[in-house]
């Protein structure tokens, strides 16, 4: 049913497993999925007693190319500054896992995968995914690799999400969580900025209402813009000022036109005409619409500390300065929730004017906090290394 | 050549002045202009000796529509809780003058206008305008109206640079001045959510290079695009939770589509879908990029005070708390910039969660702010009131 996973030093490319073809698998929304198909990378090597495993969730337009050359984009991996051999998420003692999300197209199932019922991209007709389906999903992998207790879950931004949805359902599969410039729910600000994203996609001609791959057309345009609107949100002013200021392209002044004058204006365009050379239009309607939709605390009678009463997951909740998108005081809602829920929890604010992307920098302090955190842990765990 | 302007009480409706056609208007770019349109509305009695006269200036998507009912939407004028018989602009005692800025859509000559050497709109042919085009236009109008000093000029956003672009361009024309909720430069971040509302714009097919008149087409979902993005950047993200948090449109409960599940997001469309009502798509491209040249210190030697050297105007610069587009920090180096120039400059921060709105709104403190400093400046100007 699966490929070989790594337990090899070198990564595994391309690893898949199917699920839901014999236990069905019901989705928040209602509706059955199966059978469905999870993608995921693994780095370094799991231990004897499968007890070095960290599982890494990625945000809205990650995907499971950690720290490996991303196969469409020739660029290193998004958190390739983190994990690898001596790293922060050292893979010379960890086995680090990341699972490409349901909903998502990378090869896991999502809107540009063939549904099985018409042969065609599913498109729209692929039910609305939520994070709470896309961890009970990458549980079944954990399984299906024979790992009963994850050492540690951590992610930033909607993968920080994950590992707050994974403490909550899964607490004893949980040895400790790191979740990074996050919240327990979206706030109408995030909602607002995700729904202007979904609406220039669906703005595009070509999206088609949604049938753009069976039409061989793409809404270039509208996720050009979706993209360009949300990568504002992924930087401080500051760091804005800092890269760019008011600075112009050309030294030979202004143009008095509607190109590109300003180097920030460059900049984006760039973002915008990048993205949609690694993204479905429709997965980041799927993904963006799962962030929106959680709200850990609902599931729990609308109290985020319900959601980890006595807990044996030791947390680490980090969150940057400048993150406007997530900001600390979100990130420190949770800590508060998990303070009333008596639960294990260092929080740390990282001075950072890097804005939310700082998660995905080699900032010295994130650094040092991750790897103080995870060696504590290792101790506590009883994990020895080489 | 003009219509007669508000000499009587009742506020005389669709007053326009015609420029250009005998002295030539050169625009900042070097082309020159001309013949064009202003058009303006006016309020209240000019009096005797002309020294009662206020001028706002409007915002990006504002109008010279101040304080009635608008043509387009039968809405209240945008500035109507500020501007009236006995409100903060006393219109029984001042005479209020607002002007549609060059290159806007509601009678001055924009790129909707008909350019006369081709018979057709002007659309991108229309020279870029800059804040100094605009405000030298609106001098010619003042002019025109007999009104050899302006007792004072104010306005919120772009609004606010005008008024800074006025008294640095015109100090002996102008008694006293209020920029509000402003800035002296566009910054980075400015102009990054100005360009993805134009490349919203630009990205809609029925955009048709911006021939759409001449086509018989409207790039309608660009520009609510566009609109939905920058009223994000209105509103604060405190307001938006009050105004809306998470709330559903249903009370049934989330639908699993992509519908607008969320108050906010109706909220958001249909601050889209009205605004195509009534404003051009160029317009919204050509105003967006006069405020992204905008830099005053860029015309006096890159040092904002020289802007202001030895200026006779006094000034009252007021930002609010939770504005995030123009933060304090941008209103306060424009004090800053005064202060080094020996200005008489006042300066308040307004408390308000409502984001950059907050100055279309009745704040007490606002409101009383406003007319203490109006009050003020009446006494040194020697206006005596009935």
């Amino acid at each position: 049913m699966t490929e070989p996973v790594g337990t090899a030093d070198a990564p595994q490319a391309g690893s898949t497993a199917d699920f839901g073809r014999e236990a069905p698998f019901m989705l928040d929304c209602g509706v059955e999925l199966g059978p469905f198909t999870l993608a995921y990378q693994t780095y370094g090597r799991l231990n004897a007693d499968k007890s070095n495993a960290i599982l890494v969730c990625h945000a809205l337009t990650g995907d499971q190319f950690v720290a490996e050359t991303h196969p469409v984009t020739g660029k290193p991996g998004w958190w390739s500054l983190m994990v690898g051999p001596g790293l922060a998420l050292d893979t010379d003692r960890y086995f680090v896992i990341c699972i490409n999300v349901l909903g998502g197209c990378m090869g896991t199932t999502g809107p540009k995968s063939i549904n099985p019922a018409s042969g065609e991209p599913w498109a729209l007709d692929l039910p609305v995914i939520t994070l709470g389906d896309m961890v009970r999903a990458q549980k079944l992998l954990i399984d299906h690799l024979g790992i009963d207790k994850l050492f540690c879950v951590t992610g930033g931004s909607m993968g920080g999400m994950q590992v707050l949805q994974w403490a909550a359902s899964y607490p004893e599969k949980v040895f400790a969580a790191i979740p990074i410039a996050t919240a327990a729910r979206h706030t109408a600000q995030n909602i607002a900025f995700h729904e202007v994203g979904r609406q220039a996609i669906m703005a595009d001609l070509d999206w088609c209402g949604g049938r753009y791959l069976a039409e061989g057309r793409n809404p270039d345009r509208g996720l050009a813009v979706a993209r360009m609107t949300a990568h504002i949100t992924y930087l401080s002013e500051p760091a804005l000022h800092r890269k760019f200021g008011r600075r112009l392209q050309d030294r030979k002044g202004l143009t008095f036109g509607f190109d590109a004058d300003f180097q920030v204006e460059s900049y984006l365009r760039h973002q915008g005409a990048s993205f949609v050379q690694r993204f479905d239009a429709n997965s980041y309607l799927y993904i963006t619409r799962a962030m929106d939709y959680f709200d850990l605390a609902e599931e729990f009678g609308g109290k985020l500390a319900n959601a980890f009463r006595s807990t044996p997951v030791r947390f680490c909740v980090i969150s940057f300065s400048s993150d406007w998108l997530f900001p600390t005081a979100e990130n420190r809602d949770v800590v508060h929730a998990l303070n009333a829920a008596a639960a294990d929890v260092s929080f740390v604010e990282i001075e950072s004017d890097a804005g939310h992307d700082a998660f995905l920098l080699d900032e010295p302090e994130f650094r040092d906090t991750l790897c103080g955190f995870l060696n504590g842990c290792a101790e506590h765990r009883g994990l020895s290394f080489p």
